[in-house]
């Protein structure tokens, strides 16, 4: 299944434009978990078993797991995840980028170790470096485009001609989509951003970090971002969802905030 | 002791300014490795043994080992160097870059988890992004500003007011420098953008790639890059070296190329 068909079907299944972040402190585990042999897949297991009802898909975060040097454990939550609910997509949130021949590791690591759907990576050096991460129509790149962080604004609103650097991704990301597998990140924060991308890049779907912790305006998102079939939108809830709870309860606490983010979405696109 | 007091003293102790990038690619380690528990270890540790008099620092590219599953011979080879080679600096080609509170975990990773001295980052994101990898003065951070691949044109060079998106993150490296432990990555493949970027940045120290296998011009980044005391670079070469040789002979060929190299930058050095 292509890469599109995939994230088409993710919310169509699902009913869902919500995208549960996993980024498992092993700070902030509960305690009655450390002592696991695994903790941060144990921890991410029970996040994804109680909110997969509510959302099209999951996006590990790569630095938690670096962190802590528990790879396996995220390559085990992958397969856990593929195995047990399979209309939900997987994106690898790494960051990554460089040369040709270096990106093509990357790409192998992304894809062919942890089975993400697809990898997020960074724009900055150039198309050439990111060709190794679209060349399988069945596999995506989520290039970071305009950042939901407040310094975003430092290299992303650069303009010339009266066209930022933010828009020119946007741009060259219509350019990359040859196998319908690009998407971009926009950041909640940049609700105007939003609409001028959207506006550049037709129907590509798009990851929406920043609601919730960050700040970013959920029904602002939901009119400036949603495609013309009222979808398009991967919005990305991390640390609200997954540190709503603590003790034994932090998974069920978990479902909770999933579930009314989840309703709170499909509250508002029901009115557009 | 101090990043900058680190990389001093590595360029003083060696009196090169040579650094080799260890990328091993596990389908390019000689056969008689690979049946070996760590190969990618093993492939690297006899290219340090053989090439550390000639060089005065190591650059590890995460991708290879992470593509591997062998983050373990990473951290492994990463402490061989630190306990053999005391002058070397260990540079972690990683290029990494996220929001805060993942920064952080990505600047765990690099210095507590790997040991590394300095870790390569992406500045799409904005100096926000990077100041976790710049609390520690001990500890530094490598800023692409001008890459050395063909497509670093295509958002490096979007210029507004007459500056250049990679002049601006130059601009910026020098404000980010409070701690003395900033440094850039700028192509040898482009040596004119060389010179414009060592007047910006005075003597912060630059890692140049793109010498060897890329193609740039040694003498051009020598005379347009060093610093008013004939240092302020690292000149990386990875498969110029790391691939000179094969079979039982790769690392013996390797050192010949290291040497090589290092005598003709310091040749070269000395007419200037």
């Amino acid at each position: 299944m292509t890469f599109n068909q995939k994230i088409q079907k993710a919310w169509q299944q699902t009913n869902s434009l919500l995208c549960v972040g996993l980024d498992p402190d092993q700070h902030k585990v509960p305690q009655h978990l450390r002592l696991s042999s695994s903790p941060l897949f144990e921890f991410s297991r029970q996040i994804v078993d109680q909110t997969a009802q509510f959302c099209c898909a999951f996006k590990p975060q790569f630095a938690y797991f670096a962190a802590a040097g528990a790879e396996d454990e995220l390559a085990q939550l992958i397969t856990y995840i593929k195995n047990n609910y399979p209309y939900h997509l997987v994106i690898l949130d790494a960051k990554r980028g460089d040369i040709g021949a270096t990106a093509k590791m990357y790409a192998q690591e992304a894809f062919v170790r942890y089975k993400a759907d697809a990898v997020t990576v960074n724009p900055y050096m150039g198309g050439d470096t990111l060709a190794p991460f679209l060349s399988d129509a069945n596999k995506g790149a989520v290039v970071l485009c305009r950042t939901s962080n407040a310094g975003s604004d430092e290299f992303q609103t650069v303009s010339s001609n009266g066209e930022s650097l933010a828009h020119k991704v946007a741009k060259a990301a219509v350019r990359w989509n040859e196998r319908n597998n690009v998407m971009l990140v926009v950041g909640a924060t940049y609700p105007e951003e939003l609409k001028n991308i959207r506006h550049i890049v037709g129907d590509m779907p798009l990851l929406i970090p920043g609601v919730g912790a960050q700040g970013g305006d959920l029904a602002a998102v939901l009119k400036q971002g949603l495609d013309k079939h009222k979808t398009g939108l991967l919005i990305n809830s991390s640390r609200g969802i997954i540190y709503a709870g603590e003790g034994q309860a932090f998974a069920s606490t978990a479902a909770i905030a999933a579930k009314a983010l989840h309703q709170q979405i499909n509250a508002i696109r029901a009115t557009l």
